[in-house]
C-alpha cells in the first residue's frame, strides 16, 4: 500500500470530545471517522486490524467446533415475542416498521435467531453438543455512546450460541470457551485481561464471566484479590462481612443532632466514626410505586445489582421527600412509619451495636442502637459494594478495586430461550427435552480500541504484530535521490513478494514528518532507506516498541524482517 | 466437520414457495433458513461459500488498489440529505428514529458514506486515484422479495467507490474494474455471465454496465447479438429501426371497425398485419397530473426506461378512460383533442405509410395514414423495446433476447455526489475541483444463489471447487465395521492435517442415504471407505460433476485429492 494513496489523513490535533487515548489516537491516525453519535466508519487501517482480530476469533471458535453462520441484522417482532424480550428490552433496541407496516427490530444479540435456526435443524441428542456463531454487525441504541470505539451504537460482534443435552455437558463446553477466550485475548496482544464472575443481567442464566481489560479509564469496577486470585465484577463481588461489634452494648438514647443530616455531618457532630452510623438509601420498583428502602452502614454503598437479585425486580434510584411519615436525613429503623415498602438491612448490621440511626424526627438521631437487641428486622442481606482493603472470603487477603473495560463475556444461559421458543430434542431415552444453552460474545471494535488503549505512548499507537494493520513501514528518506528511490521501490516489491504487509511512505517529506506518521500509526517495524544507510549497503530497522534498533545489510533485510515478524506473532 | 453435528438438516421436500432451483435446493440442503420475508439465516455451509466468494472479491479488489473499509449500516438522515437522496428514494429505504428522535436510515448503498469518509481524507490530486470498498450488510425494503437468495431485503454486498481527477482517469480505472469483475465471476465458477450496457437509474452518471448471468429464470431482459457480440440491457438496447414503408402511399380514409379496439382485433377486422397498425400507450408523470401519450406500432412495446430518459421525468403507467376528448381503443394522432399532454411518437413511425390509426370516435379507425404526409408530429424518438430477430445496429446481425440475473454492476458516477456533498481536491494547477467517481457493486448472496442456479442437477447442488463449502465428503460405508471406522477416522484426521476441507459423514446410515445427502449438498469430491474398498487397500473417489470415478490406494488418496483440488481451483 502506498501511503500517498491511503484514504486516512494523520493529524496532530486531538479531537475535542476525546476523553481517552484510544479515541484520540485512532482519530488522529486517520483510522476511524465519526458518522453520527456512536456510529463510525472504519478506514482501511482499522479494517485491517479488525479483520485480523476477527480471524483470530474465528480460528479459536472453529477450534472448539464452532459453525460460523450469518444471522440477520433485521429481525421480525414475532421472533422476539417468542422469547418475551420484545417487551422487556427497552429503548436500546431499535424498532421500526417496513413498507407493509410489519414490525422489525435491529439485532443487538441473537439468542432468538440462533434458536430459530437450530430448532428445526437439531432434533436429537446425537447432534449435541453444537455451537453456532457469527461475526456480524449489531446495533444498540446506547444512551451514552462515547470513548471512540469503546462504547458505540453500531458495532461488529462475534456472538456464539452452544446447545447441550445436560448441564454437565454445558459446563464442559463452557470451560473450553473460557480457555478459547483466554487464547484470543493473548493472541491479539491484550495484556491486562482478567476473567471475572459477573451478573448475567438481561441474558438470564446463572454462571457467567466477563473478560475485563484492567485500565484506569474503564467504566466497570472489578474486585481482585492479589493473594488468591479471586476476581469478580463489583456487581457480584463478595467480601467478609465485618460486623464491627463492640464488646459492650451501650443503652439506646435519642440525641440532638441539630442540622446534621449527611453521614459526614452526623459523624462529626457526634464524634463517632462513619462506620458506626447507618444511612437509608431508597429505590423504586421500576414501573410501580413500591419503595425499596435499604439501611446500610454509613461507610458503605448499596450494590444495586445485588439488591435487584434479592428482590427479583428491576429498580431505579429514588429520593424520599419529607412527609408526615418521613424526615429526610433523619430516617431510621426505629419508629419508622413507612407502609407498603420493601425494607432491606445490609448483612453487616445484623450483629452491629452502638450504632447511630435516624430518629425519624427533625434534629434527632438515636445512638447506642444494638440491632440484635433493638430492631425487629428479619431481612438482612448482603447488599453492600465491596470496598478497597475489604477481606477476601476465599483467603483472608485484602481486596483491590480496579477499573476495567469489558472486552468479552460468556454465559451459561440454561433453558430460558429453548423453553420459551419451544426447541426440543430427543434424549437418549427418547424423551423430548429443552437443550441447555451457553452464549459467548466479543466486540471486535471494542477489542481493537482496548488494545490501542493499552498499547500506545506519547507518540501514538503501538500495535502488536499479530493485529498490526501493516507489519512494516517502509520509509525512504530523500526519495528525490535516485538511488534511494530505486532501492526503496525494489524493497517494496520484494517485501510484497515475500508476503510481508508493507505500507510504503512514497511521499517527498522530511524525516521528522515521516517518522512521526509512522509512530502515530503504530506500525511495528520501521525500515529506513536513506543515502547514509545505502552508503553502507544497509537498511535501518527499528521496532516501534523500542526493543530493537539495528542496521542490516540490504540483502539480508527481508530475512531479518521475516524473522522479527515470526518471533512476535 | 462432523456431519452428525452440522446444524442444517437435509430434506427431500421442496419448499412450497420455491419457484427456482437454487431457492429449493439451498433450503433442502439445509444451507439457508427463512427468518422473515426476504430475510435469511445462512447456515455454516452457506456462510463458508459466502466467505470464499468474499475472499475472491477481496483479492480482486485489492489487486486494483482497493482499500477495504467498513461504512455504517445505520446512517443519519443529514448525510442522505446532503446528496438529495433522502427525499428522492422511496419506500425501499428503511427510515426510523433513535431514542432521541433523530432520523436514521438503513444503508442500501454507500455513496454518501464513501464521500463523507473521503472528503476530509483526500485533499490533493496526488492522493488520486483511490478506491475504497466494503463487504457489508445492507437492507433494501424490496416490495417483492423472492427466489431464495436472489432477491432479498437483507443482503451482504461488496460496494466500491473510486475517486479520480479526470474523466480519462476514471475511464482507465473503470476498465480495470471491468476486468476485475470478469475475473471474479470466472473464479467463483459462474459460467454464462455477460457484461451489458445498462441504464444507471437512480445512481446518476452515464456509462454503466451490468453483469448478467444468462438464465431462463432471470427477471432482467438482455439483448445480445451473437454475430458481433453487442450486448445491452433491454432498458437501453437499440436496433435498426425498421420503417416498413410501402412503395405507394394509399389515400387516408376513415373506416368502420365496429367493436374492434385491441390491436389484434383491429388487425383481424381490417385484414392488415399488426405492424401496419399503431396503438396509443399512456403514462402519467409521477406526482403530477400530466399525461404522457405514446404512439407506437401495434407489434412493438414501449420501453419505459428510454421514455423516462427522453422526458427526463419519472413516470407510471396509466389508463386513459373515455371522456368527451378521448375514446379508449380508438385513440389516434389525427384530430386528437387531448391538451396539456406530452405526446411522443416512436421513431419507427416517422416514415411509415399505409398505417391504421384510431379515428378518435367510437367504432372507427383511419387507414392509409402516411405519417410524413398526414401528421404534424415533431416528436419522434426511439421508445420501443427491441424484439427478437431485430437487426443489430453494429453489424446487421439478428438480435437475441435473453433473460438474466444481475450479479454485479459498475457505474461511472461523474461528480453528482462530490458536487452535492462539497468534496473537492486541489488539482495540479492548485484549483479546487470535484473528483469524479465510479462505483462498483456485487451482491454476495445473489452470486452464491446464481452459481447454485447454474450448477445443479436433479440430485442437488454442484459447487465449483473454488467456492465449495467443503472440498471432500468423506463417506464411510458400514461405519459399524471396526476397520472402516478406524481407517475413516484416520483419513479424516490426515485430510485435516493436509489442510483439505472435509466434511465427515460419521453417521450410521445406508449408502443410499449418505450418497443422496452428499449429492444434495454438492460437495465436489466424494471419498468412500467401505469394507469392499479396504479389501483392496483402496478408497473410492468420485467427482460430483461426473468427470471422474476412480479407486486409489489408501496411501495415495490424499495426494490424489490434493491434485484434484489444485487442478480445479
Amino acid at each position: 500500500m502506498l501511503l500517498s494513496k491511503l484514504v486516512g489523513n494523520r493529524s496532530k490535533d486531538n479531537p475535542s470530545d476525546a476523553m481517552i487515548k484510544s479515541h484520540a489516537l485512532l482519530v488522529r491516525a486517520g483510522f476511524i471517522k465519526l458518522v453520527a453519535n456512536g456510529i463510525w466508519t472504519l478506514g482501511t487501517a482499522a479494517k485491517r486490524i479488525a479483520s485480523k482480530i476477527e480471524n483470530i476469533i474465528r480460528e479459536e471458535m472453529n477450534a472448539i467446533d464452532g459453525q460460523e453462520c450469518t444471522f440477520p441484522v433485521v429481525m421480525p417482532r414475532e421472533l422476539w415475542e417468542e422469547s418475551g424480550r420484545y417487551l422487556t428490552i427497552g429503548e436500546e433496541m431499535v424498532r421500526f416498521q417496513d413498507r407493509n407496516a410489519r414490525d422489525l427490530v435491529l439485532g443487538m444479540t441473537h439468542e432468538e435467531a440462533a434458536v430459530h435456526f437450530a430448532r428445526d435443524n437439531v432434533v436429537s441428542y446425537q447432534q449435541l453438543p453444537c455451537m453456532v456463531y457469527q461475526i456480524q454487525t449489531k446495533f444498540r441504541d446506547e444512551a451514552r455512546a462515547r470513548g471512540g470505539l469503546i462504547r458505540v451504537r453500531e458495532f461488529t460482534m462475534k456472538d456464539a450460541y452452544s446447545f447441550h443435552i445436560s448441564q454437565e455437558d454445558l459446563e464442559r463446553y463452557y470451560q473450553k470457551a473460557y480457555d478459547a477466550y483466554t487464547r484470543i485475548f493473548q493472541r491479539i496482544g491484550m495484556k491486562n485481561v482478567v476473567a471475572v464472575k459477573s451478573d448475567s443481567g438481561m441474558m438470564g442464566g446463572s454462571v457467567s464471566h466477563e473478560y475485563m481489560l484492567l485500565t484506569p479509564v474503564g467504566e466497570d469496577t472489578i474486585v481482585l484479590c492479589p493473594q488468591c486470585g479471586y476476581k469478580a465484577n463489583m456487581e457480584v463481588a463478595e467480601c467478609v462481612i465485618d460486623t464491627l461489634k463492640d464488646e459492650v452494648s451501650a443503652p439506646k438514647e435519642e440525641v440532638f443532632t441539630a442540622e446534621a443530616k449527611e453521614i459526614s455531618e452526623v459523624s462529626a457532630y457526634l464524634g463517632v466514626p462513619e462506620h458506626k452510623t447507618i444511612k437509608a438509601v431508597s429505590f423504586q420498583v421500576k414501573g410501580e410505586t413500591t419503595t425499596v428502602l435499604c439501611f446500610i452502614r454509613g461507610d458503605l454503598e448499596v450494590n444495586e445489582a445485588k439488591l435487584k437479585k434479592i428482590i427479583r425486580k428491576d429498580i431505579v434510584p429514588s429520593n424520599l421527600s419529607d412527609s408526615d411519615k418521613l424526615v429526610a436525613g433523619n430516617i431510621g429503623p426505629i419508629g419508622l412509619k413507612l407502609e407498603d415498602a420493601i425494607i432491606i438491612y445490609d448483612a453487616s448490621l445484623k450483629e452491629a451495636n452502638n450504632m447511630v440511626v435516624g430518629a425519624n424526627r427533625e434534629e434527632y438521631h438515636i445512638k447506642g442502637v444494638d440491632f440484635a437487641r433493638d430492631i425487629e428486622a428479619k431481612e438482612y442481606y448482603d447488599i453492600a459494594k465491596v470496598k478497597s482493603d475489604a477481606v477476601c472470603t476465599k483467603c483472608g487477603g485484602k481486596l483491590h478495586i480496579n477499573n476495567g473495560i469489558e472486552v468479552g463475556n460468556i454465559f451459561q444461559l440454561g433453558t430460558k430461550y429453548t423453553k420459551a421458543m419451544g426447541m426440543t430434542v430427543l434424549n437418549k431415552e427418547g424423551a423430548s427435552v429443552n437443550p441447555i444453552m451457553g452464549c459467548y460474545g466479543i466486540g471486535v471494535g471494542r477489542a481493537l480500541a482496548s488494545v490501542a488503549e493499552e498499547s500506545c505512548d506519547d507518540k501514538g499507537l503501538c500495535w502488536p504484530m499479530s493485529i498490526a494493520p501493516w507489519q512494516v513501514y517502509l520509509c525512504p528518506l530523500r526519495i528525490d535521490n535516485e538511488e534511494v528511490r530505486a532501492k526503496a521501490y525494489e524493497l517494496y516489491e520484494e517485501l510484497k513478494k515475500a508476503k510481508v504487509e508493507v505500507i510504503f511512505d512514497d511521499r517527498e517529506a522530511s524525516p521528522g514528518f515521516k517518522f512521526s506518521d509512522c509512530d502515530l500509526m503504530g506500525i511495528p517495524i520501521r525500515a529506513v532507506v536513506s543515502p547514509r544507510s545505502l552508503a553502507n549497503g544497509e537498511v535501518e530497522l527499528q521496532l516501534r516498541d523500542g526493543s530493537l534498533k539495528t542496521n542490516v545489510k540490504y540483502e539480508e533485510c527481508i530475512g531479518k524482517i521475516k524473522e522479527i515478524i515470526e518471533n512476535r506473532e
